[in-house]
Formats: C-alpha cells, structure tokens, sequence
C-alpha cells in the first residue's frame, strides 16, 4: 500500500485539514490500536462488534470462533469498515462550543476473505500476540492442530482508508480569550497496572518484564517485511 | 427502560455467560464510555464513526455539525447500531488460545432522531459537558442562539441493548497448568496525565481540581431524574 488518492467515501468531507490519506499515518495509527470496531451487513441492518485486530502489511486480520456471528457475516463478499480510534485528550476551550478531543482515528474498506491454510493462521495468530504483547509467543503452548481449526482468522486488504488527526490547544473565538476561564488539554492515555498473577502459577513462576513493564500494542512486520 | 428480553439482534450468541441485559449494566458502562462507534448505512455500506456521547434517561445524544455526513445519514430513519467498549486488560493464559481480554461493552440499535428545540439542546450539550468533564460548564461560555443553531443534536432511543462483560483471570486447559509460564491479567485503564495549560491564559488563571485530578466521564442524571 502506497500513498494513494482517497475514493469518494474515504474523502474527509468535515474538517478536511485534519485528514490524512498516506500509509505512514494509517499503517502507525492502526499498529498502536488494541480494539477496532467491525461494521457490517446482517439482514441489511449495520451491526458494529468491537474485536481485537492485527495489521500485517496491507492487510488486517481478525480472529476469533468459527461461530462468531460476525466472523460469518463478513465472510459472504460484503464490504466491511473498520474504525480504529486512539483517544489522546480532552481538549478544554473558553467556551463550550469548541471543546475538543484530541484523537487519531482510521477508517477503512474492504472485502474480508478467510485464511485457510493452517501455517499461514499460525503466522497470523503470531503476529497478533507480537502485536498486542511482544514477547509473549515464545513463552507460551502454541496452538494445536485442533486449535488452529476452531479459530476462524480473516484477512481484510486495506483497499481504502483515511486516517483523521487533531491535536493541540483549543482553539477559541477571539474575544474569549479575554474570560478568566482555565483552557488547555487534559491528555489521556491507556496504562498498565500492575500484573494479577493468576492464582494457580507454580512456584518460582514470575511476571516477565513484558508484562510488568508493558508498552501497550505495537507494530509487527508484514510477510514481506513492510 | 426496565429489564427487558432481548431481541433477535441484541441476543448474544458467542459465550452468552458473558451476556447482559438489564438496564443497571448496560448504563454504567454507557456512563464510563467517552467515545462510541456508530455503525450507520450509506448507500447501502456500513459506515463506522467514533464520536462522543451522553446517555440521559433512556436515550443516547449525539452532537455535531449540521455537515457531518454521519449525522445527517442517521437521520434519515435509519436503525443505527452504537458500540460503547472498555478495556479493562489483557488476560495472558499459559497457551495461546486462551489469551482474551477483559472487557465490558454494550451494542445497541435505536432509530435517531434530531432535537429542535434550543432549549432542549442546550440541556443536553449540558449533560454531555458534565457526562465528559463534571463542573466544566460552569465556568465556560455557554452557546450562543447561533452556536445552538450550528450545532446538530440528535436523540437515539435505546431501544434494543445488549452488554458483554469479561472478567476475571485467564481459563486454561487443565494440563497447561503444570507449564511453568507466567499467567495472570495486566489490567489497563484510561488515565489522564497533568494538564497542559493554554498559551493564552489570562494571567493567575489556575488549572481547576476537575483538570487537574480529572476522574473520567461518569453518569449524568436524565430530564426524570433516571
């Protein structure tokens, strides 16, 4: 995927300034993201499931149960927008009208199509957990023949998406800047806790730094390395 | 809204021990969310957008420009589906396919509807103030005649709701458990960082407490007290 011009309905059409069409700022919005939200056909009404996702290259991919409603919906040649949203702060103006969030959003199309061959869900699923917990792979049971075929993994190509950023102060009408009203940001940010050890550890087991110190998601190379 | 049955659509199919449907649930997630995802239909494709929300009584609003294509779409008597999702942590198991994560979320379809009349946007602009930021409005400019008119409030009944929670540690396998691999929750959080005061401030302007030590959104009584 390289910059491209945007279609009709990935095209900004509020606050087209904030808007951002090249791989650069999509592919590093969607590499820090944990959830997405999936919106889809049922019957003809839009349904939106939040789910976990990873972006390989050109691609994202989800998993889950081959029973999943919405895992079986997007499979039947429809096309499905996904939206990342990464919440950076609250944005406080001197007048109600222009407060703000600073945030930076992606949206996308595309038409989802399942992964079949096992080794290619095991590169999948890998990247996935690289994604969400570096680290984590090596350390835990890989996935079983069986296991593999009870997860249902989909891969939606990145066909059309924009990205939408704000940042920054507020900014209001001129004459407020005269009030005594407090106005600035109030930044937000999603933080680890510290680690629960699960209850039945054996002994001597302990919370690798990975956890301990985690980072939050990250970007995984793609199978061609992009 | 009372406790209610749930609907075709509402009814949770994938791990249904994890399905709510009473009111008390599905509104204190609604009050602990600071963005939802509007899944909506343009020309026959689902569309997602994140935008802000406040839940009042038993209706969600949703505000913005007169220009945003979502809400001009929305009103169209469309079904819209909203999701509102937490994070609330990684749950890492001792195999891979146990991993999960803890969450709690709600999806919910109503048929949108805008709100005339300026007084009763301006109370609802209000709830939406004290719903992301308590004690905001207070000190702010509140909207000018003009400013109501240029800002477009729309009402969603919450018709058919469902919430799905997750909680608590990982579930393995029972021989995973002699592995000797880390396993447990790292609970995650939206947390806010110190604020960052406006370049313009009046001189001896102070950052106020509910910046400063800023809680997260929280529930805002509706027109009847619910």
């Amino acid at each position: 995927m390289g910059d491209r011009s945007p279609s009709e309905r990935t095209t900004v059409k509020r606050l087209p300034k904030r808007a951002a069409y090249d791989s650069a700022t999509i592919h590093a919005i969607l590499d820090e993201g944990l959830v997405c939200h999936v919106g889809f056909l049922v019957d003809g009404q839009p349904c939106v499931i939040p789910t976990l996702y990873v972006r390989l290259g050109d691609r994202l991919y989800l998993h889950g149960s081959p029973a999943s409603r919405m895992l079986q919906a997007v499979q039947d040649g429809q096309t499905v927008c996904v939206a990342v949203t990464l919440v950076d702060g609250l944005v406080l103006a001197r007048s109600a009208f222009h407060h703000s969030m600073n945030y930076r959003s992606v949206v996308l199309y595309g038409t989802p199509s399942a992964v079949e061959d096992p080794g290619q869900k095991a590169e999948i699923l890998r990247g996935l957990s690289d994604h969400i917990v570096p680290g984590r792979w090596d350390e835990v049971r890989v996935p079983s023949e069986q296991e593999l075929r009870r997860t249902l993994v989909v891969s939606i190509p990145i066909d059309e998406a924009s990205a939408k950023v704000r940042t920054g102060p507020p900014l209001d009408d001129e004459p407020d800047y005269e009030l005594p009203v407090w106005a600035g940001v109030v930044p937000l940010r999603l933080v680890p806790g510290t680690p629960i050890d699960d209850a039945r550890l054996l002994p001597g087991v302990k919370v690798p730094a990975y956890a301990a110190n985690y980072q939050g998601p990250r970007g995984v190379p793609g199978p061609d390395g992009s």
